[in-house]
Protein backbone atom coordinates (compact mmCIF):
# COMPACT_ATOMS: atom_id res chain seq x y z
CA UNK A 1 0.00 0.00 0.00
CA UNK A 2 2.61 2.56 1.23
CA UNK A 3 6.05 0.31 -0.67
CA UNK A 4 6.82 3.13 -3.05
CA UNK A 5 7.11 6.30 -1.09
CA UNK A 6 8.84 7.76 -4.16
CA UNK A 7 6.41 6.68 -6.33
CA UNK A 8 3.74 8.37 -4.46
CA UNK A 9 5.56 11.71 -4.16
CA UNK A 10 5.54 11.97 -7.87
CA UNK A 11 2.50 10.93 -8.12
CA UNK A 12 0.87 14.06 -5.06
CA UNK A 13 3.31 16.25 -7.43
CA UNK A 14 1.37 15.29 -10.61
CA UNK A 15 -2.14 15.20 -9.22
CA UNK A 16 -1.39 19.27 -7.78
CA UNK A 17 -0.71 20.16 -10.91
CA UNK A 18 -4.24 18.32 -12.08
CA UNK A 19 -5.70 20.17 -9.77
CA UNK A 20 -4.48 23.56 -10.25
CA UNK A 21 -4.96 22.73 -14.33
CA UNK A 22 -8.77 21.66 -13.51
CA UNK A 23 -9.37 24.70 -11.60
CA UNK A 24 -8.08 27.36 -13.82
CA UNK A 25 -10.85 24.73 -16.88
CA UNK A 26 -13.42 25.69 -14.86
CA UNK A 27 -12.98 29.49 -15.31
CA UNK A 28 -14.33 28.73 -18.50
CA UNK A 29 -17.14 26.55 -17.79
CA UNK A 30 -20.39 28.04 -16.83
CA UNK A 31 -23.84 27.61 -15.74
CA UNK A 32 -26.95 29.37 -16.37
CA UNK A 33 -29.76 29.57 -13.82
CA UNK A 34 -33.48 31.63 -14.34
CA UNK A 35 -36.14 32.23 -12.02
CA UNK A 36 -38.93 29.91 -12.92
CA UNK A 37 -40.72 32.75 -14.54
CA UNK A 38 -37.58 33.59 -16.48
CA UNK A 39 -37.78 37.16 -15.49
CA UNK A 40 -34.00 36.98 -13.75
CA UNK A 41 -31.38 35.07 -14.90
CA UNK A 42 -27.71 34.07 -13.61
CA UNK A 43 -24.67 33.16 -15.36
CA UNK A 44 -22.04 31.72 -12.88
CA UNK A 45 -18.66 29.99 -13.75
CA UNK A 46 -17.92 26.46 -12.32
CA UNK A 47 -15.65 28.77 -9.57
CA UNK A 48 -18.58 30.49 -8.76
CA UNK A 49 -17.77 34.18 -10.09
CA UNK A 50 -21.32 35.86 -11.25
CA UNK A 51 -20.62 36.85 -15.24
CA UNK A 52 -23.91 38.15 -15.78
CA UNK A 53 -27.00 39.17 -13.94
CA UNK A 54 -30.21 39.94 -16.54
CA UNK A 55 -33.23 41.36 -14.71
CA UNK A 56 -36.04 42.41 -16.26
CA UNK A 57 -37.90 45.39 -16.42
CA UNK A 58 -40.85 44.80 -14.74
CA UNK A 59 -38.93 43.23 -12.02
CA UNK A 60 -37.98 47.10 -10.42
CA UNK A 61 -41.38 48.35 -9.88
CA UNK A 62 -40.93 46.38 -6.25
CA UNK A 63 -37.96 46.23 -4.52
CA UNK A 64 -38.47 43.73 -2.09
CA UNK A 65 -39.79 41.43 -4.47
CA UNK A 66 -36.58 42.09 -6.51
CA UNK A 67 -34.22 41.40 -3.96
CA UNK A 68 -36.50 37.96 -2.73
CA UNK A 69 -35.64 36.89 -6.68
CA UNK A 70 -32.25 37.83 -6.80
CA UNK A 71 -31.12 35.57 -3.70
CA UNK A 72 -33.49 32.30 -4.55
CA UNK A 73 -31.76 32.47 -7.85
CA UNK A 74 -27.93 33.34 -6.96
CA UNK A 75 -28.38 30.92 -4.13
CA UNK A 76 -29.34 27.96 -7.04
CA UNK A 77 -26.81 29.20 -9.23
CA UNK A 78 -23.90 28.81 -7.00
CA UNK A 79 -25.01 25.66 -5.43
CA UNK A 80 -25.24 24.33 -9.15
CA UNK A 81 -21.58 25.84 -9.47
CA UNK A 82 -20.53 23.82 -6.11
CA UNK A 83 -21.36 21.02 -7.11
CA UNK A 84 -19.79 21.20 -10.60
CA UNK A 85 -16.13 22.63 -8.67
CA UNK A 86 -16.51 20.00 -6.23
CA UNK A 87 -17.39 17.02 -8.75
CA UNK A 88 -14.20 17.77 -10.63
CA UNK A 89 -11.52 18.44 -8.15
CA UNK A 90 -12.57 15.52 -6.17
CA UNK A 91 -11.95 13.16 -9.20
CA UNK A 92 -8.82 14.79 -9.85
CA UNK A 93 -7.88 14.82 -6.47
CA UNK A 94 -9.15 11.04 -5.95
CA UNK A 95 -7.26 9.59 -8.40
CA UNK A 96 -3.91 10.66 -7.36
CA UNK A 97 -4.44 9.71 -3.72
CA UNK A 98 -3.27 6.84 -2.05
CA UNK A 99 -5.63 4.30 -1.41
CA UNK A 100 -6.86 5.06 2.49
CA UNK A 101 -10.38 3.62 2.89
CA UNK A 102 -12.32 6.67 4.03
CA UNK A 103 -9.98 9.17 2.68
CA UNK A 104 -12.40 10.38 0.06
CA UNK A 105 -14.97 11.74 1.61
CA UNK A 106 -12.70 14.51 2.82
CA UNK A 107 -12.68 15.90 -0.28
CA UNK A 108 -16.72 16.01 -0.79
CA UNK B 1 5.59 7.30 9.43
CA UNK B 2 2.86 4.75 8.30
CA UNK B 3 3.83 2.54 11.17
CA UNK B 4 0.61 2.58 13.00
CA UNK B 5 -2.22 2.49 10.38
CA UNK B 6 -5.16 1.69 12.75
CA UNK B 7 -4.19 4.50 14.46
CA UNK B 8 -4.42 7.07 11.13
CA UNK B 9 -7.61 5.17 10.51
CA UNK B 10 -8.79 6.09 13.48
CA UNK B 11 -7.83 10.04 13.07
CA UNK B 12 -9.17 10.17 9.37
CA UNK B 13 -12.38 9.18 10.54
CA UNK B 14 -12.19 11.85 13.45
CA UNK B 15 -10.71 14.44 11.20
CA UNK B 16 -14.15 13.83 8.82
CA UNK B 17 -16.01 14.47 11.66
CA UNK B 18 -14.34 17.78 12.41
CA UNK B 19 -14.57 18.41 8.78
CA UNK B 20 -18.62 17.82 8.82
CA UNK B 21 -19.13 20.09 11.90
CA UNK B 22 -16.76 23.00 10.67
CA UNK B 23 -19.27 22.72 7.78
CA UNK B 24 -22.19 22.79 9.49
CA UNK B 25 -20.57 25.67 11.62
CA UNK B 26 -19.83 27.97 8.96
CA UNK B 27 -23.65 28.08 7.75
CA UNK B 28 -24.06 30.13 10.90
CA UNK B 29 -20.88 32.81 10.11
CA UNK B 30 -21.64 35.45 7.87
CA UNK B 31 -19.71 38.14 5.90
CA UNK B 32 -21.34 40.98 4.89
CA UNK B 33 -20.05 42.94 1.65
CA UNK B 34 -21.06 46.96 0.46
CA UNK B 35 -20.62 48.70 -2.53
CA UNK B 36 -17.87 51.54 -2.56
CA UNK B 37 -20.90 54.30 -1.76
CA UNK B 38 -22.62 52.09 0.32
CA UNK B 39 -26.11 51.91 -2.24
CA UNK B 40 -25.94 47.73 -2.04
CA UNK B 41 -25.35 45.64 0.66
CA UNK B 42 -24.99 41.88 0.86
CA UNK B 43 -24.66 39.23 3.82
CA UNK B 44 -23.44 35.64 2.37
CA UNK B 45 -22.66 33.00 4.61
CA UNK B 46 -19.51 31.45 5.25
CA UNK B 47 -21.03 28.36 2.98
CA UNK B 48 -21.57 30.59 0.54
CA UNK B 49 -25.74 30.98 1.03
CA UNK B 50 -26.83 34.75 0.67
CA UNK B 51 -28.97 35.52 3.22
CA UNK B 52 -30.09 39.29 2.55
CA UNK B 53 -29.35 41.68 0.02
CA UNK B 54 -30.71 45.44 0.27
CA UNK B 55 -31.20 47.56 -2.84
CA UNK B 56 -31.11 51.66 -2.33
CA UNK B 57 -34.08 52.98 -3.90
CA UNK B 58 -31.98 55.06 -6.25
CA UNK B 59 -30.20 52.00 -7.99
CA UNK B 60 -33.57 50.94 -9.40
CA UNK B 61 -33.33 54.15 -11.68
CA UNK B 62 -30.51 52.58 -14.20
CA UNK B 63 -30.91 48.76 -14.40
CA UNK B 64 -27.34 47.90 -15.98
CA UNK B 65 -25.81 50.18 -13.46
CA UNK B 66 -27.81 47.96 -10.79
CA UNK B 67 -26.81 44.89 -12.59
CA UNK B 68 -22.70 45.91 -12.81
CA UNK B 69 -23.53 46.98 -8.50
CA UNK B 70 -24.99 43.33 -8.11
CA UNK B 71 -21.80 41.39 -10.15
CA UNK B 72 -19.08 43.59 -8.48
CA UNK B 73 -20.35 43.63 -5.03
CA UNK B 74 -21.69 39.68 -5.16
CA UNK B 75 -17.93 38.38 -6.52
CA UNK B 76 -16.28 40.24 -3.86
CA UNK B 77 -18.75 38.39 -1.32
CA UNK B 78 -18.37 35.15 -2.33
CA UNK B 79 -14.75 35.40 -2.73
CA UNK B 80 -14.72 36.59 0.86
CA UNK B 81 -17.03 33.62 2.06
CA UNK B 82 -14.95 31.38 -0.08
CA UNK B 83 -11.35 32.57 1.93
CA UNK B 84 -12.90 32.21 4.76
CA UNK B 85 -14.74 28.63 3.62
CA UNK B 86 -11.03 27.21 2.55
CA UNK B 87 -8.93 28.63 5.55
CA UNK B 88 -11.39 26.95 8.11
CA UNK B 89 -11.39 23.49 6.40
CA UNK B 90 -7.94 23.48 5.52
CA UNK B 91 -7.40 23.71 9.06
CA UNK B 92 -9.45 21.23 9.63
CA UNK B 93 -8.04 18.77 7.07
CA UNK B 94 -4.67 19.25 7.28
CA UNK B 95 -4.62 19.12 11.19
CA UNK B 96 -6.16 14.73 10.54
CA UNK B 97 -3.96 14.48 7.29
CA UNK B 98 -0.52 12.16 7.99
CA UNK B 99 2.41 14.29 7.28
CA UNK B 100 3.25 13.66 3.58
CA UNK B 101 5.00 16.82 1.89
CA UNK B 102 3.16 18.56 -0.57
CA UNK B 103 -0.39 16.84 0.43
CA UNK B 104 -1.58 20.38 2.20
CA UNK B 105 -1.41 21.81 -0.94
CA UNK B 106 -4.26 19.78 -2.39
CA UNK B 107 -6.31 21.74 -0.01
CA UNK B 108 -5.79 25.01 -1.26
Amino acid sequence: MFGDMMGMMGKLKETQQKVEATKKRLDTVYIDEKSVDGLLSVSISANRAIKEIKIDDSLLQDKEQLEDYLILTLNKAIENATKVNETELAAVAKEGMPNIPGMDSLFK
